[in-house]
């Protein structure tokens, strides 16, 4: 039902549900479809579920596959797979009418106030929903005409999207990302890399691909709490111009560099990237692009093609789609206002016109997935903590974010892409990628 | 002025020119821009060069940016730079205004007349220019709305397109590919690596990369000689279907697959691949995209989508361009009737609509320079045998077409594309493209 911004690739280990008993799966549903169960004790008031509202769920549960789940009504009936992999109670009968009109909002709105729960594994039933939801979206694929409103990218509002998202406080993000505030898909070398070391692969392997080196000048976009900017300072020897929006991440960029000794040849700048003039030998933007909106692509390409000097290299590491697809409603209401994960064919518009040459691109989806599943688990593990910092509706938001997050990336829906470029004239890039795969010195 | 399909990276080892003398190249030319020298003796009939032909000759020569090389016209006038590394020849007054109206065309078909000759190495003379006319290019940059007239490529239009090229004879082509008859671009995993080497590491890359396992089927559309569809089944034990629609080169691939006892597990069909049916582990294509045209892709992507496994993997390996563009008239009309080099753009009409997702994309331009380059080298050594199988004018034309491509994919103006996808919810894949660059056991 939901298909907001986030990872797979993940052992369903069941993390039960905070808001919900969890749910003892034996070989066979403790309770059947069709049969009733006692539901919360305050359901008792409520009226019983009717015979159409069951033969419409049914339908649904029917067009999509029967996922293996099973829905719980607020009168204790029970419909859907006998071998569920959670349960969606659903604990108001108003629910249903706006479930069916507009399911990702209604859902996403009912889960944060409690009027939906999960029993089970949250992220495993968003991906059987999901997986249903995919088979739907396929026999409705149309040509990528399909226009939507998009949201307004102003200096202005892109500074007012940020701060709703990046400002919760450095306190609240670091409670649960690895050890250097990383909050960009990670790359998992091995089947059992840990968060901090993926998040530490990530930042290599962008450095790998762009063949950064000693005494080059480097410009970074969207520069988060400023991990990347100071790894490449440090094992490369770069100097970086790190520009974001957000005011605490800045103020914590800087001091962390002051810390390392790195504050003369990295610069935190508080401004828009637009803002960016002088010559570098790289460009790179991490997790920004979703936030640029495709209308502002061709100018951020012609941005680009004007700092980057004639050898200069560049990446962008952004969220993205197989297909144009405007982003779910839930997530663009409460996670992340105008946000946008683009098509390769809308990414397209930063290269075309600016004399830039696509040399690589990779799809890291299944390390969203991951990333965003430890993130999940990360997060349960300091939820009280988090409920005292906000409230219990907070941290079903986003609990709900993050695991369907993990949902969407692990049922391709989402993709990652990592787009390495040069100028079109640029002949001085290794001819393979080889040494991207050797292992560091 | 010319920009055909071929490659770059090439040491520019002067390959003197077979229809005119080579040019020595001390510090200085040996004739100065703007003095006389003696032009061939049938030249003495020609009327003089006049001030206004000179003068607009200078004109455009400053407008692409004073390229390093003469034009020595049919009185003996020399223009251009001081320091050229080749000297292009016009032997009749008459080309001058079909140069300025139409320089690709006009140029490539008085090279092939011999009535324009080049005194150095064709292939560096034309790196010169097309470095300039890039800059040209550049400054007329438009958005990719621009339309122009494409060719049909109905079936029948299709194989007649194919026959044209392809079915020149494989005495032809034997002549001068590698021992295995692979007419795409190679991989050179090495600065040193011979052509041979580098056709055999390109058919291993691109199994390493679609991931081939025993007992696997193959689906391939365009397979030239054979040579990628028996390395595969020989060296990853899988069975390929491989569609070919010229005659001489499927009657070759059978015998072969006969010599090596793979007739078993290697079908070779003489027909469209249009007409492909069954269930695929994998598809590749190597070279044939550019005869598709755009207008087919989004009907390819759903046959590929029909055919593949629900873990199926696709290649597809094409020329390409950073953004659209027609190809140049010469190469159309002479060369390869038809052919298109599509964006990545365009390309993204094969996917988005079928429910597949690129993995991974990789600009292999510098590759293909290099390939080109290796042809034309080989080319040249038998010039003489091929005079006599066809006749001169058909020597210079092809000269001038691998010269070209060299030149053309060394300036940037093609590219190389290798994309990778599967279908947007397989999740089987390996994570990480490291395996691709272990040693083969």
């Amino acid at each position: 039902m939901h298909d907001g911004l986030a990872t797979p690739q993940v052992p369903a280990t069941p993390i039960s549900d905070t808001d919900d008993r969890p749910l003892n799966f034996t070989s066979e549903a403790s309770v059947r479809s069709g049969e009733k169960e006692a539901v919360a004790s305050s359901n008792k008031m409520l009226r019983s579920s009717r015979w159409l509202e069951r033969r419409i769920i049914e339908y649904l549960f029917d067009a999509i596959g029967r996922p293996r789940i099973q829905l719980v009504l607020w009168d204790g009936t029970v419909i859907g797979s006998p071998m569920p992999v959670g349960q969606v109670v659903i604990h108001q009968p108003g629910l249903l009418p706006r479930l069916a009109w507009n399911p990702n909002l209604a859902f996403g709105e009912a889960y944060s106030d409690g009027t939906v729960s999960i029993r089970g594994d949250l992220r495993s039933v968003l991906v059987e929903v999901n997986r249903g939801l995919s088979v739907i979206r396929a026999s409705q694929r149309s040509r990528p005409t399909t226009r939507f409103t998009r949201s307004s990218h102003s200096l202005a509002k892109s500074k007012s999207s940020v701060h709703h998202h990046y400002d919760l406080g450095n306190d609240f993000y670091r409670m649960w990302l690895d050890d250097r505030m990383v909050y960009t898909c990670a790359y998992y070398p091995k089947s059992d890399s840990t968060l901090e070391e993926a998040q530490v692969a990530k930042l290599d392997y962008v450095c790998r691909k762009l063949r950064l080196k000693p005494g080059e000048r480097v410009a970074e976009a969207g520069c988060g709490w400023g991990a990347l900017a100071l790894h490449m300072a440090r094992h490369y020897g770069v100097s970086v111009q790190a520009y974001n929006l957000s005011t605490e991440q800045v103020e914590h960029a800087r001091q962390w560099a002051a810390r390392e000794g790195l504050s003369d040849r990295v610069q935190f700048v508080q401004d828009d990237y637009r803002h960016l003039t002088g010559q570098f030998d790289a460009f790179v933007s991490v997790g920004m692009l979703e936030h640029v909106g495709p209308e502002n692509y061709r100018e951020m390409g012609q941005l680009i093609s004007r700092v980057l000097t004639p050898t200069g290299r560049g990446l962008i590491h952004s969220i993205g789609r197989n297909a144009t697809r405007p982003l779910d409603p839930w997530t663009d209401k409460y996670i992340f206002p105008g946000a946008h994960p683009p098509s390769l064919r809308e990414m397209m518009d930063l290269f075309e016109d600016s004399g830039l040459s696509v040399l690589d691109v990779e799809n890291l989806r299944l390390h969203y997935a991951r990333t965003c599943a430890d993130w999940l688990t990360r997060f349960d593990n300091v939820a009280d903590q988090v409920a005292t910092m906000f409230d219990q509706r907070f941290v079903r938001m986003w609990r709900l974010y993050l695991a369907a997050s993990s949902a969407t990336f692990e049922t391709g829906d989402l993709q990652l892409f990592q787009v390495l470029f040069t100028r079109d004239s640029n002949n001085t890039i290794p001819t393979t990628r080889a040494d991207w795969y050797t292992e560091p010195s």
